[in-house]
C-alpha cells in the first residue's frame, strides 16, 4: 500500500516538503492541508504587494512561470492533493490520524504514516486599550495584506502608525510612505531601529535614509493605548498622540504550536517546536519546519529562532528528503538578513555587537567605509561595513552593513555570512579572497579593509569613536577639552576651521609629519577625515610622537553625513 | 640603529608592504625602488583607462582621496623613501646589499636588513615573424597603456586584433570596441574564450554578449605571423588574414625573476619565486609577493599561480606585518575572478570543470538558471551559475557564473568563493544561508537551487544536456531519433510545434501526468523549458513511467538564447 504523508500548513515549508517528497516517491500519497483558502504564497513579499511593487496578490502565489499555486496546480503539476480551507484540529499520534474540519464545518480523520507540521506563527498583539479597534493589522497573512491594500487604493489612509521598528515594521513603513505618500510614523520601544540586529551606528544611517523618505520615527517610546470609536483614530504613546487611519502592529510573532503541544510533542521554553537536525520532532514520524520551530544558532551554539521564508524552504527540502528515507540535515543558522530601506539596504549575519555582549562575548564592533569598487572606476559608491569580533580570541561573531540597494555591500555581507559557520578568526576576513577586477571590487577590498581595521583595533593601534560618541563631544564642544584635527585636504577642512577656529584644526595627513609641533598637547584629539583611513594613519603617527589621547571618527565624515549627524558649518 | 628595509618593485605588493611595515615601525627606514618612473598604480585598471572609463592615467596612480602616489606622496604621507627610475641590478645576499642603477646611469649599493621583492611579470610574446613590428603592445605596464590610448585618441586605430581571449585580451577587446567603436577581432588558440576558467556553456554566453557588442572571435585558430613594414598591417592566422592598425598581445605572462634567480633564491619549475606562508623566500631575510611568486592552490593543494592585484595587496600587508616581527600568514588562493563583458559579468572561483578533470578529479559541472531576486519582485534578472563537483565524494571544487554586471550573480559566486577553502560538500551549497528578502534574493535562492541540482545529478535523478550537446542534436534533427518535449505553456511552445511537427511536441509540465500516453516511446527525449525547472520535473515524472532515455536542457531556453544558439523558428 502506498505511504500516506500529511502536511499541515501550506505556505512555505509545507509545500516544499510535500513536493520534494513527491518527486522522490511518486508512488506515495501526499495531502497538504491549510486552514486558509490562499496557500503557497511568498509571505515575505507582502510589503511589496502593499507598496505596489507587486501589483496583484496572485503574483505572490505564482511560480516563476506564472502559474498560480492553487489546489489544481498542486494536483496537476506536483501530484499533491492540496486541501485549502481545511483546519487541523487534533493530532492522534497513537492512531496516526489528524482530525480536520473542512470548509463546510464537517470533520474527518485523515490517516498518516508520516506527518509534517509547518503552521508558522501568529503575530503578537500589544495588550493595551483599543487593540481590537478596526483598521489595526498585523500583516500576519495575505488576507490582512489584501485588506490593507484595499484601504489604501480606495483612498482611506492618510496617516498611518507602525508599531515596531523591526523587519516587518520598517518594510511596511516604507511600503506606505514611498509610493502612496501616506504620512507614516514608526513608534519603537527601543532606542534604535532594528534593535538586536545592527549597531546604533548602522541603525542611525538606515533611519536617516527613511526619514529622508518621509517617515517619522519615535524611538524609546512606548504605545499606551490605541484610540477611536469603532475604527482607530490615533495612537497614544507615553510622549504624544499620533493620529492614524491605519495601524500596523509589528511587535513580533509568537508560536502557533497549540496543536503540537496538545499532541504532546516537545516544545521549547519560548513555545516553539523542538526538532533535531533531520527536522524530526520528539515523535520521529512527525517532522516540523518553518517559523514554528526552534533551530540552533550556529554562532552561539544555543537554541535560536530565525523566522524567514528562506529557512522554511530549505528546511522543507530537508524534510522531503528525509520523509523519503534520505538523511539530509539542517544544522542551524547564522542569522543572515537584508532589508531594503528605500534605495539603500541594511544587511547582516551573525551577532550584532549588542547581541553578542548580551550573549556573554567580549564583543566589539569595528566599522569601515570604502568604495565598493575600485576608487578610480567611474561607477562606485561608498558602503559601510561593521565587523563584530570577540576581543578574547579574535573570533568573528558577525557582520552588518549599509549601502546602496544595488551596491557591493550585499555581496560582502553574504561572503562573510557564508563562512561564519566555520568560526573564522579576524585574519580570515583580512585575507578573504573575493573575486576582483576594478568594475566589481577594490584591489584591497573593503572586506579586507574591514578585517585589517579590526586587527588594528585588537592590536591596540586603532581607537575609534562612534557616532554617538562624536555627537556627544560635538554637542559639548564649548565646555570640552577636545580638539578636532581634520586630516583631509585643506579645501575640505577650511570652512570648519574658519567657523570653529578654537577647536577645529586643519592638518592634512600628508603634512602631519612636518607639522607635528602644531598639534595641541594635553587635549583629547578627535581625528577626522572622509572615510577614516587618513585619520587612522594620523592616529598612528601621533601615537609615535607621544599623543596617546586620540580617537579616530569611524567611517569618517561620509558616515556622519549618512547618519544625518548635524555638525556642519550651517549649524 | 634603525632597521633598513628595501623594497624592489613599486606597483602593488611593494608599496603595500612598505607602508604597512612603516606604520608598524615608524623608526625604521624604508626604501621603495622601481625601474619605472610611474609607480604605485592600479595595473588592473589599464583596460578601463584605455576604454575611457578612467579618463586620466593619474587616476590609476591616485588614492581614493585624489592624491597622486608619487615619490613626494610616499615621503610626506607615508614616510617611505620612494626612488622611481631606479633599477635593481644585483642582490648580494652575503653582504645584504642591492646594487641599483639610477636615472643618471650611476650605480650604487644600498644596504638592507630585510628585502622585499615584488617585481611582477613580463608579458609573453609569440615567437612568430613580425612580432617586433610597431604598434604591437602587450599592455604590460602603464607606459604601454598611455601609448595605446594616444594612438586611439588621435584616430590612428580603425582595426585592432587582440591575440588571446583570457582576462587581458577580453578586457582590452571590450575597451577598444565599446566606446571607441574600433573594429576588433580576438584570435584564440583554444576552442573557447576564458579557457581553463569557465565551461564551454558559460564561455559561449559571454562570447555571444561580446559579439553583440561588435567583437569578432576566431577561436581554435593560431596566429602564424604579424605582417607589415615598420608598423603592423595585418595578423595572419592559420585560417585568415585580419587587417590591423593595432595588435594587443595577450598571450600570458612570464616570471620576472632573473634578479632573484641570480641571487640564488629558490625558484619553482614555472620560473616563479617560491615563498612560505609568511611570504619568505628561501632566504628568510628576503620576502616576495605579487605576480612574481607561486602560491598554493587551496583547491588542489598544489602550487598555483594567481597574478591579481588583490592577491598582491593582501600579500603586501602580510609581508609588512612580518617584517615588523609579526606572524601573518598567506595560505594560498582559491582563484576567484570576475570580468566585465559589456553590461554582463563572468565570474568564478575554484576550478572549472575542464581544469578539475585535468587535475584528476572526477568532475562534473552542473548549471542552473534562475532570477537573482524573488521572481515576483519587479526588478530582477535571470542569472546563470555552474557548480563543479567531484562525483566521488560530492566535494565542491568550483563555481562559475554569468549574469548582469549589477545582478546578484557576483554575490553568489563570492559566497561560494569564501567557503571553498573549507572544502565544502555539495550539501553545504544546498543549504548555504544567504541574506534573504524579496528585493535581494529568492526564498529558495539560486545558490541553493544550484546545490539542489548538483545533488539531484549526483543522486541519478537529473540528466542534463549541455549547449554543445543540444546544438549537435538540433543540427542533426533530420537524421536523429530525438524528440523535443516542450514543457512550457502551450503559448510558448506553439510556434516550434507548428514548424517542427515531427520532432517538437508541446506537453506543458502540468499536463504531463495526464498526457503520458502521448509521449513517444523508443525515442531519445530532449526536455525543454525556460530555465530547466519544469524539464527537470518532467524528467522525474517520465523516469517513474519507464522513460529512461531523456535529457533536460540545462538552464533551458533562456540559456540557449543567451549563448546565441540558433534554433528558433526563424532558422
Amino acid at each position: 500500500m502506498s505511504e500516506n504523508i500529511i502536511v499541515i500548513g501550506a505556505v512555505a515549508v509545507g509545500p516544499k516538503a510535500a513536493c520534494r517528497f513527491k518527486r522522490l516517491r511518486q508512488d506515495a500519497n501526499v495531502t497538504l492541508i491549510d486552514q486558509d483558502e490562499l496557500i503557497s504564497y511568498g509571505g515575505c513579499g507582502i510589503p511589496y504587494f502593499i507598496s505596489g511593487d507587486v501589483s496583484d496578490e496572485k503574483e505572490l502565489r505564482s511560480t516563476s512561470f506564472h502559474m498560480v499555486r492553487d489546489d489544481i496546480f498542486f494536483q496537476d503539476d506536483k501530484g499533491v492533493a492540496a486541501l485549502p480551507g481545511t483546519k487541523a484540529i487534533k493530532i492522534d499520534r497513537k492512531n496516526k490520524t489528524v482530525l480536520v474540519r473542512k470548509r463546510d464545518g464537517s470533520e474527518k480523520n485523515l490517516s498518516y504514516d508520516k506527518l509534517v507540521i509547518g503552521v508558522g506563527t501568529r503575530p503578537k498583539a500589544l495588550n493595551i486599550p483599543g487593540a481590537s479597534l478596526g483598521n489595526i493589522y498585523s500583516v500576519g497573512n495575505l488576507n490582512d495584506a489584501i485588506k490593507i491594500k484595499q484601504m489604501i487604493t480606495t483612498g482611506k489612509v492618510e496617516k498611518a502608525v507602525v508599531i515596531g521598528a523591526g523587519f516587518i515594521g520598517l518594510e511596511m513603513a516604507e511600503a506606505l510612505a514611498d509610493m502612496w505618500q501616506i504620512e507614516t510614523s514608526v513608534v519603537e520601544y527601543c532606542d534604535q531601529i532594528m534593535p538586536g540586529f545592527v549597531s546604533r551606528n548602522l541603525s542611525r544611517m538606515a533611519q536617516h535614509r527613511m526619514e529622508e523618505g518621509g517617515i517619522s520615527f519615535y524611538l524609546d517610546e512606548s504605545v499606551e493605548a490605541i484610540e477611536g470609536t469603532d475604527l482607530v483614530e490615533s495612537v497614544k504613546t507615553n510622549k504624544r498622540t499620533l493620529p492614524a487611519d491605519l495601524v500596523i502592529m509589528a511587535v513580533g510573532i509568537g508560536p502557533n504550536t497549540d496543536l503540537a503541544k496538545d499532541a504532546g510533542l516537545d516544545i521549547a521554553p519560548g513555545g516553539f517546536l523542538m526538532v533535531n537536525e533531520r527536522m524530526q520532532t520528539s515523535d520521529p514520524d512527525i517532522y516540523a519546519g518553518g517559523d514554528c520551530i526552534q533551530i540552533k544558532n550556529l554562532i552561539t551554539d544555543k537554541p535560536g529562532y530565525f523566522p524567514l521564508g528562506s529557512m522554511a524552504n530549505r528546511q522543507g527540502r530537508v524534510i522531503g528528503t528525509n520523509l523519503a528515507g534520505g538523511d539530509a540535515r539542517f544544522k542551524g543558522a547564522v542569522g543572515s538578513f537584508v532589508i531594503k530601506t528605500f534605495d539603500m539596504a541594511l544587511a547582516g549575519a551573525g551577532l550584532s555587537v549588542e547581541t553578542a555582549k548580551k550573549e556573554g562575548f567580549d564583543a566589539v564592533g569595528i566599522q569601515v567605509a570604502q568604495f565598493d569598487r575600485a576608487h578610480f572606476y567611474p561607477e562606485k559608491e561608498i558602503i559601510y561595513l561593521e565587523l563584530v569580533v570577540d576581543r578574547k580570541n579574535r573570533r568573528v561573531l558577525g557582520i552588518q552593513g549599509f549601502g546602496g540597494e544595488c551596491s557591493g555591500m550585499f555581496a560582502r555581507v553574504n561572503a562573510v555570512a557564508s563562512i561564519l559557520q566555520y568560526h573564522p578568526g579576524v585574519e580570515a576576513i583580512s585575507n578573504l579572497e573575493l573575486a576582483y577586477s576594478p568594475p566589481f571590487a577594490s584591489a584591497m577590498d573593503i572586506i579586507n579593509a574591514l578585517g585589517n581595521a579590526a586587527e588594528n583595533f585588537l592590536d591596540g593601534r586603532y581607537t575609534p569613536i562612534s557616532f554617538d560618541g562624536f555627537e556627544e563631544c560635538w554637542q559639548n564642544r564649548q565646555d570640552d577639552d577636545c580638539v578636532y584635527i581634520d586630516c583631509r585636504a585643506y579645501a575640505d577642512a577650511r570652512v570648519f576651521e574658519e567657523k570653529y577656529p578654537d577647536i577645529w584644526k586643519s592638518i592634512p595627513h600628508n603634512e602631519l609629519l612636518q607639522r607635528m609641533d602644531e598639534v595641541p598637547k594635553n587635549k583629547k584629539l578627535i581625528l577626522v577625515c572622509n572615510t577614516g583611513i587618513r585619520s587612522y594613519e594620523a592616529q598612528i603617527n601621533l601615537a609615535d610622537k607621544g599623543f596617546e589621547n586620540t580617537v579616530s571618527v569611524e567611517a569618517g565624515v561620509a558616515a556622519l553625513k549618512q547618519a544625518g549627524i548635524d555638525f556642519d558649518t550651517k549649524s
